[in-house]
């Protein structure tokens, strides 16, 4: 069984190993581009490690992986634009360094590729992967377009919030997993209990995600705190925040957020009084735990031997154990 | 045997069936609209047609007929988009109904709904099918590539162009009657028989459109003459009166198609006199036949007795009989 380490290299050598550069070039550029930045790669590392949980062998997994990950890369190509999103991991966004139309057709044409690299392999669940793989693609949009509708709302609930980053976020890596999991032939219960460990860890990623964004250290954390404050981004902590104050701190935070100031650094101070008075950090500290337990309830249904799942513990770690 | 006119009925009446009006509504009611607008419906008609070609009842390819036009219609949603394109049938696209990023987010919801269909069913082919089909969007896509690419340059080849419309248009009528033939079992010459019948007649429909658009009855062709010159489209005409004409006229042209006036009719009385003095209606008419004739050839080679195949001869009459 591979570690998480060697998933990792394996996975990203196999993006070195693929080029895309086919004609029509206006076509394909932007593909190679957007194919070729990087990134963490979780999604394939996810899908490889279920297979291997469930005594497959990852490489033979490497098409599915592939898929995976061009379908979520398709993701960010369409979100940045939709989102005007001029830089992805320091560099041009595909609609900045081409145009709109090239980031629309070249997204278009990565979901085809997806799926090129989806029907490569067979097995004897391939219909059940494929339609997991296809129910996910429309939860992911479902989850995008409310993530879209909650920029114009100031009434999202807390629950409607955990729905959205459910379908944008954890589905996705939830699959992954689940995939890898039919490929090697898992029982239904066990697929169905990695499923919703998947869930349980990519909720819980986000919200820390959202915490750390306030709260991290920008020196672990790698980025600079209080974006989200800044952008007014409806996040777990703001639509928390909003739920707890009383009906005075409710109201300078729905004014707040109604601001961009050119230097945000007593919007993001009081900001951040607002929510010490209310406990936010604990509140979300005590949402991620609940999504940990779950998950961790998820794990233990999971019947293969507990060395089998290490691999699972090195994940949750990775994704999760950033602020430590 | 179902005949053209009982298949249409049979197609319109599936759409009629379906809906989707999902949550969130921000997503589903653009795809419901662009579902509900109608059009020819002609690939799920050729699918259904190609089916029972080959011995097989419609009815039991009820799904793929949807996918393969839920997909088309996902191709002419966001075409509208990238081509700015206002109106459809007479009405608002979805990006002037709703905004850009709603086109762009239902269009990509709308694939996965036409993978759903195509998943619903279970074939001994299904992987073949799978696999057509989604080659079939790649091409889409460079097809879709290359047009955006030929409105920037003057030195278009009409073999490019062909090229050009074999993609952007006759592959996926070909491929419709592929899956529908494949669903039926047929013989591997025989699906390729069919798939290049459909190559032929749809190039043959695409020129012909060309043509019909400069030299059309308004009446029976049921759109305004000329347009294609008033917008400068590179159509098969103006190529090849390019590729015809001497220095003086090929400059004109040039010319011609570099201007937008307010009342094009001069333009167009212009352009036409050029056409006419390097005979490029006999040209394209001659094209058509080619393409024809190549079509007829395919027909001839699909294994089945003739009267299964007096549905594509209908099929082909109405594609190709407008101006009769």
């Amino acid at each position: 069984m591979n570690n998480l380490n060697t998933l990792l290299i394996k996975v990203k050598s196999l993006f070195e190993e693929e080029n895309f550069l086919f004609e029509p070039e206006g076509l394909y550029a932007p593909i190679d581009y957007a194919l070729s930045m990087g990134g963490k790669r979780i999604r394939p590392v996810m899908l490889m490690a279920a297979h291997e949980v469930f005594g497959g062998n990852a490489d033979n997994v490497r098409n599915a992986a592939l898929g995976i990950e061009t379908y979520h890369n398709f993701t960010l190509l369409h979100d940045d634009l939709m989102d005007r999103s001029p830089l992805r991991r320091g560099k041009p966004t595909v609609y900045t360094k081409w145009d709109d139309n090239t980031a629309i057709l070249s997204g278009d044409t990565m979901v085809s590729l997806a799926w090129r690299y989806f029907l490569r392999d067979s097995s004897p669940n391939l219909h059940a992967i494929l339609n997991t793989f296809n129910e996910t693609c429309i939860e992911v949009c479902e989850g995008q377009q409310y993530d879209m509708d909650f920029e114009k709302r100031i009434d999202v609930r807390v629950d409607e919030y955990m729905e959205m980053i459910r379908l944008k976020t954890a589905v996705l890596l939830a699959s992954a997993l689940k995939i890898g999991a039919l490929y090697a032939n898992a029982t239904a219960t066990d697929v169905q209990a990695i499923y919703y460990w998947g869930i349980h860890i990519g909720l819980a990623f986000q919200l820390q995600d959202d915490l750390l964004d306030a709260y991290g250290d920008v020196a672990t954390f790698g980025k600079q705190t209080g974006t989200d404050i800044k952008d007014n981004k409806k996040t777990f902590l703001y639509l928390s925040a909003l739920a707890h104050a009383d009906a005075e701190k409710k109201s300078r935070l729905l004014d707040l957020f109604n601001t961009t100031p050119a230097d945000p650094s007593d919007k993001i101070a009081e900001v951040l009084d607002i929510y010490k008075a209310i406990n936010i950090k604990a509140i979300t500290e005590e949402a991620i735990r609940k999504e940990f337990d779950a998950a961790k309830e998820c794990l233990a249904a999971i019947q293969v031997d507990e060395d089998h799942k290490l691999i699972l513990r090195e994940l949750a770690d990775a994704l999760l154990g950033r602020e430590k």
